[in-house]
């Protein structure tokens, strides 16, 4: 099978505009088929600011209503795919950027929760392998915006590390996919604050150790299941790590690799 | 040849929310391979009001300032293309929804001008027609946002009339291209407020005729040179008219038809 390289880049690196440069070099230096999934960063919340549109956050996570559904389609979908595109395409690398609406790619339907309503807020249902294949076939980067659609004319906000998941579980039925975390840290830290306490391989039952001896910060237990949910369904390679190792982390020489 | 219909819409159906609606059904309708090509409509003036940004005009036309590209970048690349994307999917239609720097779709660049500064305004350079082709195989309709690049990694504000025109000539080679420039009037007309007093056809001496005598408001002169130049670059069919008229301006049975 043909190599398939995906990679998320965290919302840290987004905002950083030296570091997001240096990270799209890299991106575009990466051999093979290739697709980039990119989170928000700090610039729709920066507009809500601006447009006088309250936040609500429960849990961490943005309450998507209607006018911040506007906003991060705006931001996401538009400003920062936008640019990461054009960024690629003066790196030499020919780049489509999509979001889930765009050739049907990612369906998903608005989460209905018992106690909390998290707006317009979109679960994956489907990755459209068909599609994503034939712009792959055609030499093309594809970068996603994390917004999906439910087939019924709405937008939905989703999760970017979501995304990569399903995305890559969706094609390791037709590449060889390896998926890669990048954020700001160097992998999964034993100190979230040292990045010398990398951990370089994690398996189930380690896993489970570490969630209950509470040792991992609970902003990357996410993160990790989906990254176990990718190992378990067929991805060959799970990879969490910094963005500006890039190089590194796709010949498996830095981050956190997620063993099945 | 194939067959292939490529729609303009102007921003004024685009700021009505049932007209748009209706506009995307009708377009959803059309047979065999389709391009739509939309506008900005007055959401990028309210967003620039809303955050404090000075709009700047010359001659009708927006200055593309800094701030101002970050903003039609968000509104007519993210909210407005990809909006209609999704309503589009929900009317059976499978879009994509590109901008000119997505699979370097539409090259261009920043215009220069004896004494005006336009700003970051891009005029067309070439209309990649292979990746364009490719997409149409695929059985999508190609939603286009006016949104160019320049191959260094800047994205440009562009005529969405120009575009419609140029992609039109781009294709000309590969199918047999019909181009329908849509808006909210009846065609071209005699009295811009009556649309019973649409021409039915203008030949290029007419045109003159009609210039000379000060018979077309001023609005209607770019859109008319850009009809002609697509229907003397190999584009079979012109027509401009009413969006409400879709499916008889794709039968040549309302509006007002271009003659080379």
């Amino acid at each position: 099978m043909d190599k398939l390289t995906i990679v998320k880049i965290g919302g840290n690196i987004i905002d950083d505009e030296q570091k997001l440069k240096d990270f799209i070099k890299s991106f575009s230096g990466i051999s093979g088929k290739k697709i980039l999934i990119h989170g928000g960063g700090k610039l729709a919340t920066r507009l809500a600011e601006t447009m006088g549109v309250e936040q609500q956050m429960v849990d961490g996570r943005r309450i998507t209503d209607a006018e911040t559904l506007k906003i991060v389609t705006m931001v996401y979908a538009g400003y920062i795919n936008k640019n990461i595109v054009a960024a690629l395409q003066a790196n030499g690398c020919n780049a489509i950027g999509l979001s889930g609406a765009d050739g049907n790619a990612i369906a998903a339907h608005k989460r209905t929760h018992a106690s909390i309503d998290y707006g317009f807020v979109g679960d994956v249902d489907a990755v459209n392998v068909t599609l994503v294949h034939a712009l792959l076939q055609q030499e093309l980067a594809i970068v996603f915006a994390p917004i999906t659609h439910d087939n019924n004319g709405l937008l939905l906000n989703t999760n970017a590390d979501t995304i990569a998941q399903e995305i890559a579980k969706g094609m390791s039925g037709t590449y060889d996919v390896s998926l890669i975390y990048s954020f700001e840290k160097a992998g999964v830290l034993l100190d979230a604050n040292d990045d010398s306490t990398v951990i370089n391989e994690i398996n189930p039952a380690y896993y489970s150790e570490l969630k209950t001896t509470g040792k991992i910060f609970a902003g990357m237990l996410p993160k990790l299941d989906n990254a176990f949910a990718a190992i378990n369904s067929g991805v060959k390679k799970v990879i969490i790590g910094k963005a500006e190792q890039l190089p590194l982390l796709t010949e498996g020489k830095a981050g956190t690799t997620i063993i099945a």
